[in-house]
């Protein structure tokens, strides 16, 4: 079966790629999924699979606690689902995607369009092809190689194509309060081949730093909100030494700094010749996966509440808790698709996998925590240009990646009956 | 004459504040002087001078090296000056006093319009009270007091009305080179009726500050430009604290930081979880008399071009000198024009003038500098609500200050013939 996966793959290669390069110049930034979504529906329609496609509005989701998003309109964002039933009898799985794609940025630090799609020694071009829909692709290919090859499975593989991923997921929010969710889930996320079971959380924040002001030739007459500002930047350089010396997770160990604080902008003042009274940072704060999002605000908040400083004490910085938001995520090491997704790794690319914890949030914290369904990230996009000008993937890696899932979800949701298929694997194929 | 003086400024009263409240009603924010300065113009012919209205345009003035403004367009901003001949033989004097104000800044702090004039328990409101057409209806009343009276002088008296003072004295550098010079200046600005006879320069700088990105959730593989800023801010800290501890005239005994460092505006970073790879400060720094312009900047560039980090020796931080700047300024405290300013403050005030030096540069300093001019600062307005909401002047403090300087010019200009004016009338007035 190894051999005709692979085979299917290699022939199905031209196709595939001038859909992926489809799939990349469709411009498919917040707000702008439906071209892309559209696509993606006829495409499970060509494969022969029952495909839903809705725009989420229901009170459920739009007030559920964990709705993060920057509106609440997603009439031009339709989420996309389809499901390769099984037999019955057998674990099912989620394989989960999002089309939304982060805007080019400054675009002359792009040496071509930034949705030109073009390949280049192997590579493609364009923003979106690593984040994600070179894994998005893996997934459509794995799906529609079970259908080809007529792959007899008892449990139920269910897609998630979704939006808004990378303001906080309400795209999966949404799909979980559908009912598409399962035992386990693959989020083929650009993790370079890495396998990642744990993924940071994260939040945004907004501290407001005051002062009072004054002429600047008399500053002596106001207080500086940047002066104070230094001192709230140490005491949340402090805050995350002492958040990270608490994490003992053997997945972090390499990992310089598991749960960063990082201090992302920073604006205030309004003369250059007048004491600024007020000055504003917004930052990320990382969740490991051992946390609530909960603890780890009031965590924040109590730190700057208490600050060694008298006006500061007077006046304390104020906390906003604004914009995006990821759960973190985590799935047992010994998890049976850990160890089924491990397996075909090896096999496949004839080494080990590097197993870590992730440095950033995915839809798995969601697909975790509101959907029950574990999720483990993995996909062959490359991490350091996701988000970059010049965001590429290599064309190789997503074949190598669809060939791994294709055959863990035949693994997983079995041709052979319910129980714990990692033994049943290993005795098949010692 | 002190008698005279003083009853003819008493019956002036509702005239001039009604001629106050007429010109703080004309919003001369720059680019939008010429309506007052109609006005004044006006004012100086009824009272008999002739006057000059021009709109400055060489390019002796557009290419001083002193000159500094936001624009070389100045159609919308004519300059006024008047001569008050002499009969030859006496000193002569500037009388100088611009007309621009700063924007009203935030709305909703000012308790009634920002132009409204309004007159409350004897304090007259209005962005421009105070800074500086209280201090201008002072040399008004004295001009016109002088010619009603009809006072013969020896020494001219010389009055500018200029604009952009407030983004670094344009107005009265055109004035200076179309020859409105004189041996000494008297200029209005709101000193709390202190008498100012050094001032403080001051100019704008901007320090860029580059770090390198990286995704927030990686941090550690990016440098901060914010980290490095706070190193940046130390630095220029430390340099303020060097700057002050040389400063040994005794007009700054009372004040705490003579040459102040300002930082009034940060900006950088672009989203709260990607590592922000520039931020900018925007400050000012104070420039003592017995400084130049140039020997400062060097200080503050040699300073941030050697800092104790790796990182900033290999990025160093840039240093642009942009916007406003304002020449520092002084005169010998035993000149004969402080002299007699002191004695008819003490006699009309009945006590002592405060003497210091001011905190905050004027148009003294190109007055000093270009048009060899030693200038004294002193005027009726309220330092504390210059470019504040809610700015005003009290009135009875315009007329108090008038009438010191009318009889202060009548002693320099001198009805006595040349020679040290202060003798004589210490003789004349035991």
């Amino acid at each position: 079966m190894k051999k005709k996966v692979q085979d299917w793959m290699d022939r199905q290669k031209p196709e595939a790629i001038a859909f992926l390069q489809e799939m990349v110049r469709s411009k498919s930034e917040q707000g702008k999924e439906k071209e892309v979504q559209m696509l993606i529906a006829k495409k499970l329609e060509s494969i022969g699979l029952e495909v839903d496609v809705w725009h989420p509005d229901e009170a459920e989701f739009l007030q559920h606690p964990y709705f993060c998003a920057t509106r609440t309109d997603f009439s031009a964002s339709p989420n996309v689902a389809a499901v390769l039933k099984g037999s019955g009898g057998g674990r099912s799985v989620v394989l989960n995607g999002h089309v939304d794609v982060v805007p080019p940025g400054d675009l002359t630090q792009w040496e071509n369009d930034p949705y030109s799609g073009e390949i280049k020694d192997g590579k493609l071009y364009g923003r979106g092809a690593t984040d994600m829909k070179g894994g998005n692709l893996c997934l459509l290919l794995a799906l529609q190689c079970l259908k080809e090859l007529n792959v007899p499975l008892k449990g139920d593989v269910i897609f998630h194509s979704v939006m808004e991923e990378e303001s906080g997921g309400a795209g999966t929010l949404a799909a979980i309060l559908r009912g598409y969710t399962a035992d386990a889930a693959i989020i083929p996320e650009p993790t370079n081949m890495k396998i990642f079971p744990s993924q940071q959380g994260s939040m945004w924040f907004r501290v407001n730093v005051y002062g009072r002001s004054a002429h600047g030739g008399t500053r002596y007459e106001g207080v500086s909100a940047l002066e104070k500002t230094m001192i709230v930047v140490k005491e949340l350089q402090e805050l995350e030494r002492a958040r990270n010396e608490r994490i003992t997770d053997p997945l972090y160990e390499s990992v310089p700094i598991p749960v960063p604080i990082n201090l992302g902008k920073i604006s205030g003042g309004e003369w250059p010749s007048s004491v600024p009274d007020h000055i504003v940072i917004e930052g990320r704060i990382g969740v490991a996966p051992s946390e609530t999002l909960e603890d780890v605000k009031h965590e924040l908040e109590d730190r700057l509440a208490s600050l060694n400083d008298e006006w500061l004490q007077e006046h304390p910085p104020t906390v906003e808790w604004f914009g995006a938001q990821w759960l973190p995520g985590s799935i047992d090491q010994d998890h049976d698709l850990m160890k089924l997704l491990t397996r075909r790794f090896t096999e496949i690319c004839q080494n080990e996998p590097v197993i870590e914890a992730s440095p950033w949030g995915t839809d798995g914290g969601l697909l975790t925590a509101v959907g029950s369904t574990p999720s483990i990230v993995f996909g062959p996009g490359v991490t350091s240009v996701a988000h970059y000008p010049n965001e590429h993937i290599e064309l190789d890696k997503i074949f190598q990646a669809a060939v791994i899932i294709t055959l863990t979800i035949m693994d997983w949701c079995g041709e052979v009956g319910s129980g714990t298929q990692t033994e049943l694997l290993v005795k098949k194929d010692p």
